[in-house]
C-alpha cells in the first residue's frame, strides 16, 4: 500500500505508527508499507491518497503511477513518444576511437553514447576496461560531441566516480541484484540504466528498481539483454515478450539491448525492428568503428555503416507504431 | 554433401557408390550425402550440381537453395512477399463455433483457418478434441467460407485423415521429434507445418524437417512457438532472435505463434508486431468467439473484434518491412 | 476423487452420473473423477474406497495408493528393496556385439538387459536401428543368457511388435508427450519404462504416466534421464532433487539413467551413486564392449571393466541407504 | 599457461616481457600467461615449473594443481577425508537464536557454523539481516561455542568487517560476477565459500574462483547451490553432476547446500546423501530452531532433531564412499 501526501506530517507518521519506507517525489512525500495496513489506521489518515498494490514491488508498479515515467539522460527523454537509441562502443579503447564513435552515432540518430570504462568481464585474464581514465574521455568526447553518455558502475564506490563524469549510471546484468551497488545508484542524482540479469524473472527484475526507487532515485529505465537459454545458437534469449509485459507492469521506461541478447551483428537490424515494435522506449546498441579490432564484445558491434541502416530500419518501424 | 542431376542416372548411382539418401525436387533428383564423399568420386560426377553443405541438416539449408521456398496451403503463399495469418480457435467444438471463427477471421484478413481436431493435452482428462468428426466439421466450414484449414496430426496413422480432410497437416511442438510421424507427414501430399519444441534446439528442428523433406515432401513451414524458461509470467519464451536466425539457416518459410508463445492474450498483439518486424514470413494466432467459454487456450485466444485489431497492427508493420 | 469398489456396479455407475473414467486394477474397479463431484452424489456411494486427490494426476498418486509399487520385468521388481539395474548397450549393432554385452552385464549384477532396435535419433542421417531384426536378437539373446529385457517402442504401431519380442517397452524422452504412444503402451501387456522429457516438469511426467495407467496398464516405472540446461558441459542436467521428489508424489517406482542425463564415461559411476543415495529404486546405464566402436552413444557408454566397477560402487550406497 | 619459481626473479621477469599476472602461493611466486607464450620466451626459463594450460582458468585447474587444496575454516578442514557440514540458520536473528542453533548444530556433528548478517533479499521490503551487530554476535557465539564460522559480505567495504568477525567470508549466488568483491575477498587474509550463481556456467564459475586467486588467496571453497530451472516444483536445480564434473576439473574442495538448491525441507536429506555420493567435500544446511518462525528461508530449514537424522544419513554414505 502507498499513501501520499503533499507535505510531510509527522501527525501522519505517528498514525502510520512507523511501519513504512518514507521517499520523496517531486515535492511530494510517498509512505510505502509493504505488509497489510489495518483498517481503522487507514480511515486516520487525511488530505493523502492511498493505493492498494498487489504485487511485491510497488513505486515500480504501474498499479501506483498510471503514467509511462518520463527519464531524461541529457536532452534524451526516455518513455516519451520517441525512441531512445544508446550506441557507442562496448568499452572505451582510447580518446579516437571514442570520438570517431560518438560522432558517427550522433549523426545516425543516436541520443545517447554509451561506452564502458569499468568493465565487468567473466574472465580475469580480458581487458577490465580503462577505469577513471575511461570516464575522462567519455566526458570529453560527451561534451566535444554534444551527446549525453551511459556507462557502467560495477561496485558501489565506483558510484561517485560514474556520476561526476557520466550522465546516467548503468548497472550491468550481472550486477542486477548486487543490492549495496543499487542503493549506491538510489542514492545517487543520475539516471539509472538497469539491466535485467540473465537468469532474473520479471519480478526480480522489478523488484531491484524498487531497491534503487527506496532511496529516492526515481529515474530508472529498465534494459531487457537477454535471458539464460539451452541453445547456443545466439548468445542469450531475446524475451520480447517479457519486455512487452513489464511494460505493462511497470511506469519505468523500458529498452532492449539486441546486441547483447544475440551475440551476433548479423541478428541485430531484425530484433531491434522487432524490439520497437513490441513497444520498446529505445534501443541499446554496440557500434565499432572497426569491430573486428575490438577489445570486447566486436562480434556483436555493428559497423558505423550497418548502424546507420539500422537506424533507418528502425525509424520505419517507429513510424508504424505511432513513435518517432 | 547434394548433388542434384535432372534426370536418375543408373551410372552415377554406380559411382556414388550407393551410399546417399535419393529424394526427387520437382523434375530433379537430388542424392545427400551425410558423410565426406572422396575426391575422385566427385570427380567422376557429370552433369550435375554439387553443394558443400557444412550443416548436419542439407536439404533443408539455405545452403543448398539460396532463394526462400514457397510453400503453398490453398491459395496462400508462405515465403512470398505477403504475410500470411492462420487463425482460428484452439480446438474445433462444434460447426457453429468453427463457421463464426472462419467467417470473421477471413474477413479481417486471414489466409488460413486453424483448429484442432486431435488435441494432444497435457492432461488425459482435459478435453481431447472431435477426433475425426471435427475434421469433417473443419472440411465443411473451409469449403462452406472458401479459406483452407490447417489442422494437426498427433499419430502416423491420424496423417492419411487429416490429409484427407486438411489443406495442410500441423505437427505440434510436442511432437516435434516424433520421427514416424514426421516420415508419415513427408510421405503425404499435403503441406506440413511444423512447430518447433519446447525444449528444441534450431538445429534439432531443422533436422525435424529434414526427416520429412527426406520421404519427398518439400512443403514445409517452420513454426516458433516459443521455448522453456524459469520466469512463470509467460506460458513459454518466444525466441525471436532464433526465429530471426532460422531464417538465415535455411530456405523454408518460418512464421510465428504468438498465442502459445506467450499464453496471454494482452501479449498478442505487441509479440505478432515484433514477430513480423523480425522477419517472420506468417503468424500463426487462436482466435474464439467466446474465448471465456472456450474448451482449451481460452486464456491465450482473443476475441474477434481484438483479432481485427491485430490485423490492422500487424498489417502497418508489414508494409514498414516492405511486405503485406 | 477417485472411487474403488470390489465389484463393477451398474447400480453405483448410475449414481455416479456417467462422469468418470473407469479402470481396473487386479479385481477391483476404480472409477476416476477429474472434475469435483457433488456432496449428495458421495453420500450415495456405498461398499467403496473414496479418495479425494488434489493433485491433476490421480491414479499415478501416492494419495491414491500409499506404498510404492512394485513392476515386475522378468524376476526384476522395481520398487522393491533391492535396487534394479538395467545396462547394455545404447543401440543393438548385431547378435555378438549383445551377447557379449548381456553375459557381462549380467555376470555384473544387472537384472535387465537394456538395447534399442527402433532408435528415435536427432539426426536422419544417423545410425536408425536394426527394427525388428533387432527384436529378434534382443529376443535370442535375452533368451540365451536369462536375462528379461527392455527396448524402446517409436509409434504405436511399433507397440506390438516390441510386447512380442521385449519383457519391456520403454517410451523415450521425446516421446514422453506421445499420446497416442503412451495410450498403445497403456493397452499392452507388458510393463513400461517412461522416460521424462527433457523439457517436462514433474507434473507433466506424472500425467504422461496417468494416460498409461488410464488404459489398464499400471506397470509403469519412470526413468529420470536429465533435463536441458544452459551449461555445455555436461549433455543434460541430472535432476535427483526432482526424481527424489517425484518419489514422493508418486506410487510408481522411479529410477535414473546417468548416461544420457550427463553423456559423459567419466561421470556416470559418481552420478549413479548419488542417485541411488537419493532414493532411486533402480538405475539405466549404457554399456558398451567397445564404446569407441559404439554406432551411437559411445562417448557416454561404459566398457565391461568400468561397468563391473559401477555395480560395486552402487552396491556400496544401497546397503548404507538400506538397499541391496 | 604458468611458471612456478621457487623465488621472485627479476631476470625472469625481465625474460618473460611483463605479460603475466603474478601471484605468491605460499613460499613460491607463480606467474600466469593468459595468451600463448612463444616458444623461444619459454626456453630462456631456468629452475622453474612450466604448465600448460588449456583452459581459461587456470590457478583453479585441476592441470595446474593434481592434489584436491586443503582449505581449513578453524579446524574444518575442506578438500580431506572428512565431510565438513556447515549448518546454521539463514540469518542472524538473535544471540539466543544463534546460541541454541550453534550448539545444537554443533552436537550434532557440524564443524562449521553458518549464519547471515548482511542478507542479500530479492526485495527490499524483507529483513535485510543484523549487520555489524548481527556480525558481533556471531563472534560471541563462535566463541563461545567453540565452532568457526561463516557468513556473508555482500560489497566490497563490508569485506573488511565480515573478516574481522568470522572466519570464512561467503560470497553468495547473486554475487557470484560481483567482481570488485570477488577481489576485495581475494585480498583479505580469510577463506571464501564461493556460491555458483543460479545462471551461471561450471567455467564461468571457475573463472569468478580464480579472480580470488589472481589477488593472492588460494583458500576458496566452492559450493553448488541449484541453478534456475523451467519446474517450479523445486526453487532451484540441484546440479550434482555438474558438480561431480567440477571436482574433476579443479583442485578447489567443493561443496553443496541442498537448502537453497531445493528449497524444500523434505528434500534435504536425499539430497545430501545424494551431494556425498557424487564426491561433494562437504555440505551447508540450512538449520533453525523453530523453522516456522524463522525471518527467512524457513520453508527450507531443518528443525535441530532432523538436522540431527540427516547427519546420521549423510554419515553412512560418507562411509560407503571412503570418507568420514
Amino acid at each position: 500500500m502507498i499513501v501520499t501526501v503533499e507535505e510531510e506530517s509527522k501527525q501522519l507518521e505517528t498514525a502510520l505508527g512507523g511501519r513504512y519506507r518514507k521517499v520523496r517525489m517531486g515535492g511530494a512525500v510517498v509512505y510505502v508499507f509493504s505488509q497489510p495496513v489495518p483498517k481503522p489506521m487507514i480511515d486516520r489518515i487525511h488530505n493523502a491518497t492511498v493505493v492498494d498494490i498487489s504485487k511485491p514491488y510497488q513505486l515500480a508498479s504501474r498499479d501506483f503511477l498510471k503514467e509511462t515515467s518520463i527519464v531524461r539522460i541529457g536532452k534524451a527523454e526516455f518513455g516519451g513518444r520517441a525512441i531512445q537509441v544508446c550506441a557507442g562502443p562496448c568499452a572505451v579503447e582510447g580518446k579516437e576511437q571514442l570520438l570517431e564513435s560518438a560522432q558517427a552515432v550522433k549523426e545516425a540518430g543516436a541520443t545517447v553514447l554509451r561506452g564502458g570504462a569499468f568493465k565487468p568481464r567473466t574472465s580475469p585474464y580480458a581487458f577490465q576496461g580503462l577505469g577513471e581514465e575511461g570516464l575522462k574521455i567519455l566526458r570529453e568526447v560527451s561534451d566535444a560531441v554534444g551527446i549525453p553518455v551511459v556507462t557502467e558502475a560495477t561496485s558501489p564506490d565506483q558510484v561517485p566516480l560514474v556520476e561526476e563524469y557520466a550522465d546516467a549510471i548503468q548497472i550491468g546484468a550481472r550486477n542486477m541484484q548486487n543490492f549495496e551497488l543499487l542503493k549506491a545508484a538510489g542514492r545517487s542524482g543520475k539516471p539509472v540504466v538497469l539491466k535485467r540479469g540473465g537468469g532474473a524473472t520479471l519480478e526480480e527484475w522489478l523488484l531491484a528498481a524498487e531497491y534503487i526507487i527506496l532511496e529516492g532515485n526515481w529515474e530508472v529505465v529498465l534494459c531487457e539483454r537477454g535471458i539464460r537459454g539451452f541453445d547456443p545458437s545466439t548468445r542469450n534469449v531475446l524475451d520480447l515478450a517479457g519486455m512487452s509485459l513489464v511494460k505493462r507492469l511497470t511506469h519505468l521506461p523500458v529498452i532492449a539491448d539486441p546486441s547483447h541478447a544475440t551475440g551476433r551483428r548479423d541478428l541485430i537490424v531484425p530484433t531491434a525492428r522487432a524490439a520497437v515494435a513490441a513497444g520498446a522506449d529505445g534501443l541499446m546498441i554496440e557500434v565499432h568503428p572497426r569491430p573486428d579490432e575490438a577489445l570486447s564484445d566486436g562480434a556483436q558491434s555493428l559497423d558505423i555503416p550497418t548502424f546507420g541502416e539500422a537506424m533507418a530500419e528502425v525509424s520505419k518501424i517507429a513510424r508504424a507504431v505511432g513513435r518517432e
